[in-house]
């Protein structure tokens, strides 16, 4: 389970898979799979005129299904409709599970997301991360993951695979953290550090938190660009529904776009970077607050309350947000920008000064800004998701199993 | 012939073609036409070893393309190999072609292109089209239009489609002209005005230029960011092998990413954006010459002799190019960076401050930074080629055509 599978472009069409008729019979199992869940329960009659084949070809395919444990019957629909009362068809809620994993400065988190995209089990720990080295971190982690797994296997789950969100840049490979600066952490496979047997993932937090945004927000179109912040500032660039990487995996390094070429030095390299002006760090010196944990909750309390210097603070990084986004917005179009992460919780103190900037800047109708409502929650449920689609995308990798 | 002609992102496959039997066959033709095209001559057996299809169902494929006038036969492979000899099989040069057209600030020119790739027919007019409506421009296009394809019908050529490259922002209908401040046309379609007739594009000339690069270029890889300029500077980003347009077509807006957040007031409303410090305006002013047409040329020549005020302006262009390329590199992380159009030429005198500023605001190593050999030829030629690339691409559009 490499990267690619988040990179599905047409929901159901599992594209890349094969162009070849066992390659086509997979993509017609995806589409079956992806009419259900889209619709919670739908009979084969339905799921034939909707995705398009005859309704022998749908039986055929719902029969493997249902063998396979990832459909099950509700049985049979109320009587009174026109002609032989057909089965209803759901996605079973036992099966495969994805589980997600997050790796955060100061905590921990694993969940358990059934194929229905139930949440069935939940470790969450706190735990002083930064400048951590990887093998204790990824050892009290594995310990939270197998906790998870047993938890979801006496509901009758089974790990399908495990999605892990870093706050760092991660290879193209799906499993080297190539440099996670508030961790310390660089060219660290996690491959070879976390439990071997199930499929790995790991990516970026921002990444999976647009990918939550993008599947289990409300209304999210499929162009976006999704900006968060933990400690720094990364964005996650959307594009027809797929997330855009980048040649080394890279792509949206937002917070270290050039707000004010002559700024302050940034530990990247640059001078007057977007996170000297808006990063976690940046704004709590402006605000005369010490650095501390969870110091997103006590600008929020304090910004609440009034406090002349961090709304002042807040409104400046929403500033120096505006200016860099609308570089990226020129440069992507996108549909509409998200604030995700911590950035959720600020939003009130940012968004006026922010907004101000992309309407002064753009010549035509300003990009519309939407807040998350997923916030913090999005890298972890993006992952544990990230896996179920992966069986909704391609439900034959999970033949005989169950 | 609207817009995802040009999107399709794997060469060949044509994954935009339903997926059905029928689909199927069409993308298998593809794949042939493809197959001999990148190798300029192949036999049935080097085909069906290449697209892994038996020999007898590349037979059927090839027979099909034979008798739609799109391969031919080069005759028996010389003998002395293995076996009973093959029939060499070609891309056509008769049948159809595309039609390429430019409208320029101070030219139009046409083209027509072969499924082999080779310009046909061509004509040039020098136009002074700055502030011109759109009518009486068009009308002249379209005398060339018909000139050219004239020309190519007397070489059993005939046009499968017309794309044409405009200095402006296109919508993605792929024929409205949204924006186009150089020529100072607003929301004007195309489509009512060009020949009837033939499938028609529309489409912005840096994204033209962008796909000239990836068709055409010496190792053009299949993510990268074109930077061009005529009068504005424009971008087109290339995501593996296919144009990211953004939502209302208008990615790639390189030109007005904001590099000095307090300078000068730009005509998009910003303040500092890129174009007010290496837009070929603001580059004349610093270089102290008068607006004039090919101002490119003059200020290459001008700094061939050392001009100090030139390239002391072109050094800044360079600078302020640096800086907004590090935002969109950060964003996009694009294997290479391309100066195409007018920045081509003046490469010598921008590259140095460019890579500088490049270099030192990224933190690891820098992007590299290519110079287009097509230079001003890319948009006209990346515009033929689309619809070269299209008949390629799904070769049953043609059938009843020969």
């Amino acid at each position: 389970m490499t990267a690619p599978l988040h990179e599905t472009r047409t929901p159901g069409a599992g594209r890349a898979l094969p162009d070849t008729q066992q390659g086509m019979r997979r993509r017609n199992l995806a589409r079956v799979m992806h009419a259900v869940s889209a619709e919670g329960s739908l009979s084969r009659a339905a799921v034939a005129s909707r995705i398009g084949l005859t309704r022998a070809a749908v039986s055929t395919l719902v029969d493997e299904l249902i063998r396979w444990g990832l459909l099950e019957e509700l049985g049979p629909e109320r009587p009174g409709r026109v002609g032989r009362p057909g089965s209803a068809l759901a996605v079973s809620g036992r099966g495969p599970a994805g589980i997600g994993a997050e790796i955060g400065v100061d905590h921990l988190a694993v969940c358990a997301v059934d194929l229905r995209g139930a949440v069935r089990a939940r470790a969450v720990r706190h735990s002083a991360n930064r400048g951590r080295a990887p093998e204790p971190v990824i050892e009290e982690l594995t310990g939270l993951i197998r906790r998870v797994a047993a938890d979801a296997e006496r509901e009758d789950l089974w790990p399908a695979g495990i999605a892990v969100a870093v706050p760092g840049l991660v290879a193209r490979d799906g499993r080297t953290v190539v440099r996670a600066p508030n961790l310390d952490w660089h060219d660290t496979d996690l491959g070879v550090l976390l439990p071997s047997g199930w499929p790995l993932t790991v990516d970026n937090e921002a990444n999976f938190g647009a990918l939550a945004e993008l599947w289990l927000g409300d209304g999210t179109p499929r162009d976006f660009l999704h900006v968060s912040a933990e400690i720094g500032i990364g964005a996650a660039v959307v594009v027809d529904g797929g997330l855009l990487r980048g040649t080394r995996g890279f792509a949206g390094e937002l917070g270290h776009i050039p707000v004010r070429p002559d700024g302050p030095a940034c530990p990247c390299g640059g001078r007057g970077c977007l996170e000297q002006y808006a990063g976690e760090e940046a704004v709590s010196r402006a605000a005369g607050l010490e650095p501390r944990e969870d110091l997103v909750g006590l600008l929020a309390e304090r910004a609440e309350d009034g406090d002349a210097d961090v709304r002042a603070a807040l409104r400046d990084a929403g500033t120096a947000l505006g200016i860099a986004l609308t570089g990226a917005v020129n440069l992507l179009d996108p549909e509409t920008v998200v604030l995700g992460g911590a950035l959720a919780g600020l939003s009130p103190w940012l968004l006026p000064s922010l907004e101000t900037e992309l309407a002064e800047r753009t010549a035509g109708p300003a990009c519309p800004v939407a807040v998350s409502t997923l916030g913090p929650q999005g890298p972890l449920l993006g992952a544990a998701h990230s896996v179920v689609r992966a069986v909704l995308d391609d439900p034959a990798v999970v033949a005989g199993r169950s």
